[in-house]
């Protein structure tokens, strides 16, 4: 009696089945952040085919069963992991997150040619197990390994960007939504460049239903506010060293951003996002720096960039922010 | 000044977009029931691009619109509408739901020759224009204009199938959760066989977390039960003609019913549904007799037809039922 | 051998169920426009316990069985129906869409004095059974029944609103959206004012990614605008006349629309939503005209109004929108 | 100038808004496991009102910000975190899953008299602030905490239960789909008895469609049978060392089982669910043994427990685990 042998009585097959779906997404790196990426865009419903690849064996197969035990409370979702990039063929879209974290007080910019070197042995394996993906770099200095990994993959632009300020973008609309007591999908404002330190609020855009705060407080976001919105910013750029310190990693709001992303681009939905691509000839930038603009993302990656209309600060602090990215991408060694 | 000055100045473009996503649904005829499977499958995030065909052109022109005007409160879905069939093309599904409906008091079979022309002004230009798509055939009397169909598509017996006894075996779980007080989603129960007056309840098989009724019961669903669970069977038969007699026609439950269909072939799911397809060796069943069976769906359409393990008179009633499709099946002219 | 036997046998009760869940929605009417809130509500997962309220006994009938019919593929939703207000007891939120319907080329105007009396005979016995209810009107004309509504119900103003421009809006995004190749989502620009032919389209603050159309074309909007953005509102204004024109009623985007109303009432989510409500001593606007603004939608209705920062030409258009409605306000018999 | 002088100008507030929403949740304990539940309620729209209670400020503070983070692509949650219990006042459900975890190679009963001192210090306080809740209990071993909860906290016993074999049923049905090539959502059955070693795995009933796989192969689940479907059972078993072998704990298959029971409990479905509960009186077992039982929840909690038809080996099964249990619970001291 074979061991399929009341399978084969119960049914009765008539055609093959297909094992890779239409939306799979691969995520590169198990760690707090890859999963966190995975299990949002599972429980999300964004994908029902995610392959988890790293190099730690052990890791990577307890993360696999474990999300295969709770499939039954998904809508039947494949999880696969491998250690085998292989196992990665066919990906809709390849989220990278290999690389070593941040750090408790370490600067992302710390972490590049220790990344650049990580992405060497990952980047060409993806792109030629699925040749028409879209690739999306959530590595810090996620930036600087945008740039790193477009080079190395031999895509188009259009087809490799930064998860980049899309998080930074949530957290300052967050903090804007607890200070004016609406929700923060009603709040607009903008952070760009650097996914980090350098990083750029756009205070001339910031609205409520296109009311613009500036043409309320005409000082919002400077030095002279009385009501210092300019700290929102600040703290922006310190949440992530300040999760970090307070439990160790981030991992759920970069999930949610990256799975935001994944959305856009599964769905085809032609959405504005902040992420990372190369700012040439933008803004008077010279040179293909790397750094988060708002992009209209769909199946075909980014298929437009947003030219922003920024007061001179802004222009000036996004200038140096891209510069300050530029020296840094011409400092590794690709 | 050109009419696209103000877009070409706010977006720089860096590749084209894709206009075709990889979820397409087509759904023929925008009456009550193929509109009701198109706002189902867009309210519930199943696909984000749909095009509706239908002949009359104002019709569709208005559906279409209206469904765009609510586009804001979808994931910015994609809709299309025409009267020519070329708009469906690279479709992964197409629902068919064009055809005479169903008239208070009027019997499914009724309808057949009629709509069997139709089926052929459609399926052909359907298949040509999504070759490597899904038929699903909706339309009235299902299970013979789903062998119609299949004969007309020249495809493969998986990947066509009739949304077939899917909404009766919905209709006897609800009947059965009212008479139990457990949800739908915790009474198993299939009806099979025919979609209308010939279907088949498989009461041996009805059960609550794996407990079956006739082991509390042995009658149910017998003449000797005095609770009379087999009145419940008969509501079922009942449910379409006392809807249409009360609202003038059936939309909603049906919606549902094909759009959960739908989202088994898009994501892959291997989720078991009763759907129509062809009997042929089954059950003591001779002939390409179309009927449904609990069938194992995915992106490939029908890869399994499970073998139910009926009673006697389960059996009966299921070779009787496909008999009668049978004989109608041979009396049609394709 | 009593007729729950098998019941009594499977399932030993431990406690009483509660009929009444707590994010209950009551639809009053159940044309088009009330059905395509319910199965909105219902396939979105806003609310599982939808209670329908109308005057024709079979149709309601008809339409409570076939959402029953389709419970299973949603998450086991509560649906009722009665010609009893009795029935919806209890509800967090009532959507009144009952009403004669707009005919082809009338004005939502025309209908208000025979609505008027409708709205008597219904909003006291809603109240009296939800004393806590939001109280949202979707009859049309919008502004001035909600008015009328908020007059006959006696609740504080916060708990009775209208679904006003919240459809328009979604309408002007979609068309802008168009133009620009970006999502609806992505765009973000407000109709204000009257639902209907005096709505007032807010160019100034027409944005994507806070960037303005007008920093781009400052005649955006106008009558000198060489691309003819002010066709857009045009079409808007259209909108519901060409849909019923071609189709014979709207549906679809309406029930949408009301559907993420409810959300954000039923999800406490501070969401600024386009809805009527009293604009006295805004805009100097004097006594209470009922008409659109941006609100903070939440658990308690509506919190807080925006105090949009007009231009003098989108001031002047307010308080003529305004001034009709306060003047048809007044001709009405309460 | 005050510090709100720019909302105050922008916002004019109507009414207060409402703090607690009403699918209010309180998660305590902050680990893997808390997190897991806590995001799996907020990404799959199940809740969108968070309350996080854990002893350790840093970490819980962290773990608040994360998800804030996130908000944005969240429905607009709430999100609070707080050690003082009152934090929790107004909740639905309250999920416990304190305490020590489940070391490898650790015993889930090794933990029970240090876990349920632990419970002395939660429940009463949870209690306290929101009197009307659910209470679920994760913390392991399971089935005693149950017990131990619902003595200290005077609650009835449909309200308090605990997540149990819960999800042991969902690995189970996971491995049954792996090896007969269909859904976990399409295969049926269940695991009883103790979260733990000694579950009950109830082969009688397993069954795809209603066709059980006993009518097949008539020793399936039992010694004698050749395809050794009974390893299954064992690798349930196994699965949670395994996991934690390979990651070093579990979470996420936890987490989503969880947020079922509150889906379940919340939207008020009457879904059923195996869950720890009192056995008292049923299968022969005496005395209030906790061990899980297929139950019907709703917002009432259980307000059903179904009576399996059990073989006399599953009931031996289930009353030796069911002793066991009992023995343990009569060895502690509450």
């Amino acid at each position: 009696m074979s061991g399929e042998a009341t399978k084969d009585a119960l049914l009765t097959k008539i055609a093959d089945k297909i094992p890779v779906s239409s939306d799979r997404v691969t995520v590169v790196g198990s760690g707090q952040v890859g999963m966190a990426v995975a299990f949002s865009l599972l429980t999300q419903n964004i994908s029902n085919d995610i392959v988890l690849i790293d190099m730690v064996e052990d890791k990577i197969k307890g993360e696999m069963l474990d999300l295969q035990h709770g499939s039954l409370f998904l809508r039947n979702a494949n999880i696969t992991a491998s250690t085998d990039y292989a196992a990665s063929a066919g990906s809709k879209i390849v989220v990278v997150t290999a690389g070593a974290r941040q750090n408790e007080g370490e600067s992302r910019l710390d972490l590049v040619q220790r990344n650049t070197d990580i992405m060497k042995s990952i980047i060409p394996q993806l792109v030629q197990n699925s040749p028409n993906c879209i690739l999306i770099i959530v590595s810090n200095p996620c930036d600087v390994l945008t740039y790193v990994a477009w080079k190395l993959s031999g895509l188009p632009k259009n087809r490799v960007f930064g998860s980049g300020t899309n998080l930074d973008t949530s957290r300052f609309r967050f903090l804007l939504s607890q200070k004016l007591g609406v929700s923060p999908n009603s709040v607009h404002g903008w952070v760009v460049g650097e996914h980090g330190d350098t990083s750029v609020p756009i205070w001339s855009g910031v609205n409520v239903a296109g009311v613009r705060l500036r043409e309320i407080n005409p000082n919002v976001g400077t030095d002279s506010d009385p009501e210092n919105y300019k700290q929102l910013h600040k703290d922006v750029i310190n949440s992530a060293y300040e999760v970090i310190r307070l439990k160790g990693y981030t991992n759920w709001a970069v999930g949610l951003s990256v799975s935001s992303l994944c959305q856009s681009v599964l769905k085809n939905t032609n959405n504005v996002h902040a992420v990372s691509t190369s700012l040439k000839d933008m803004y008077g930038i010279q040179g293909d720096s790397f750094a988060s603009n708002p992009c209209v993302l769909n199946q075909n990656g980014i298929t437009e960039v947003l030219n922003m209309q920024l007061s001179n600060s802004e222009r000036c602090s996004l200038r140096y922010s891209a510069g300050c990215l530029l020296d840094l991408q011409n400092s590794i060694n690709i």
